[in-house]
């Protein structure tokens, strides 16, 4: 089977973006469509068998080579029954989405949750490439994560593997209350919500800040700019922001000791500023024998590490 | 292969031990010679094939079954090459002892670290038979540990890879120096060495406590008879190794999300009272997802770990 051919699927609230890899993970092309998510969940299914019919047409040479199309949604899912039991942004409630599109495509289907999906995505054919044991963390409204480890996503007993954002990590006096209801959470303080949250209560005390001129909705990039522009506020907030990841990754370090850790999501696009201070971090707290060799470094893959990683599901989950 | 064998060798500084498992992780039998440390490296590796020939002769039916021999040894290894770079308790300064144990076996030898084995065992043969995924905590002198999931011994980059005891787990201001140099460790508190040292502490500073009267060497069990015993200062030295344990659990959990925590060693006799303490914490710092049927159970195979989990390196690393 060297020249099999794997479909992935994002699945979002508003569009669906589907794409085609070889073996080796590379992306050969993308197709995408409006999900129409108000149309219920039958609408959405056949929206994607017809978005992945456009991007490889049965009875085409292609066709037959695909072996199997995954698919990454956000929610909670049965991942070995293929149930969509519910997601926050599509019309899902306990929907059996792999057998619904195994007949309507004729192909194996799995689904996956998007954050794994998005790690895979990167492990296999992105900034992983050709290591085998790696970590991923994706700093956006929350932080997502996913390890892949001998070359496989680690789902874990219940899915909850690669939960990263929720490790507890600040120390007890300084924790605020996550979106989970559980103090200290990592995507308190590292995630793009958690860097304007921290500004926001800055510039509301009345810090003194750059911070507090800015016109329209702060966002992390705000504070990101101005940190590097030695804004003195902005600076303590990001490298809180990357003091938690680093003690967290020296955690996982002596957990699975991967030997590649990836940040992608709208705040690693912070660049080098950030990542020296990760990795300075990182040494400081982890045992020189878990940090030989080991590298941090930026996602490759952007918003196609989703599709990529779904389509990984078959050779790699 | 259905009847295929497998030898599992712990090889302690004082005693070697050798067993031969099957393909379910049965401990069909044993053999047990001293080590002879003082006579190198050779004469040890020379006791290992003579004890192995002594389980198994050469020649017979089932000698034809072992499909390979495992060797668990502290140290630092070089586990894909074989070599035993240095062993505290051992004559060995990088010894090739894959390839010399092969040449007197005339089978496959494959080595690895003692802590790893003794959680692989445990997973393949104690109690983890039947469950995927296990994360396992050997408490001695110091707190060891090792991570199975989907079967398979979890080694990370370097060989890190479970490395649970230095875990900087104990907040910065109530940290002591662990043997390792770094501050906080899970082995500072929870090991019977950490358990030792706080009722040391205890006694030194005057507090009043049972464990003043001890006669003789101060040793984790008195702590834990008096802690059982309505001692408070005992009570909150065994509170404080339970409460870390399980909150690196409820890291653990968000990394690797295992169905089963498995704790061995001496500081595990104490069973149900130390267990219930562990489940407590370990529910309340970890989200209801990661704990859903998540089991925290004590070691089954004792000091037969390392044999079983050696064997289990050619099913299972």
């Amino acid at each position: 089977m060297s020249d099999s051919l794997f479909v992935g699927v994002d699945l979002g609230g508003t569009s669906i973006k589907v794409g085609l890899c070889n073996e080796e993970g590379d992306l050969l092309r993308t197709y995408e469509g409006p999900t129409q998510a108000s149309d219920g969940a039958d609408a959405v299914l056949s929206n994607i068998a017809a978005y992945v019919r456009e991007l490889v047409p049965p009875g085409t040479e292609e066709w037959e080579k695909v072996v199997g199309v995954g698919i990454g949604i956000a929610g909670f899912l049965n991942i070995p029954e293929g149930i969509i039991n519910f997601s926050p942004n599509l019309p899902f409630k306990d929907v059996p989405a792999k057998f619904i599109m195994e007949e309507k495509l004729g192909k194996p289907v799995k689904i996956n949750n998007d954050a794994n999906v998005a790690a895979l995505g990167e492990a296999w054919g992105g900034a992983g490439r050709g290591v085998q044991n790696c970590v991923c963390y994706t700093l956006g409204t929350g932080v997502g994560g996913g390890v892949v480890l001998n070359d496989r996503l680690i789902e874990g007993a219940s899915g909850m593997a690669g939960e990263l954002g929720h490790i507890t990590i600040v120390p007890d006096l300084e924790a605020i209350q996550c979106g989970c209801g559980r103090m200290g959470c990592l995507e308190t303080v590292s995630s793009a919500t958690g860097i304007i949250r921290m500004a926001k209560d800055a510039v509301a005390r009345g810090d003194k800040t750059s911070l507090a001129l800015v016109e329209g909705e702060l966002t992390a990039k705000h504070v990101i700019d101005a940190a590097k522009e030695g804004d003195e506020v902005a600076v303590r907030i990001v490298s809180r922001a990357a003091f938690y990841l680093g003690k967290s990754m020296a955690v996982v370090a002596l957990v699975v000791n991967p030997q590649r850790f990836i940040l992608g999501g709208g705040v690693s696009k912070a660049g080098e500023y950030l990542f020296s201070q990760i990795r300075e971090v990182f040494r400081k707290l982890t045992p020189a024998n878990a940090t030989e060799g080991v590298e941090i470094v930026a996602a490759e893959l952007g918003n196609n590490a989703g599709v990529v990683g779904a389509a990984g599901l078959f050779l790699r989950a």
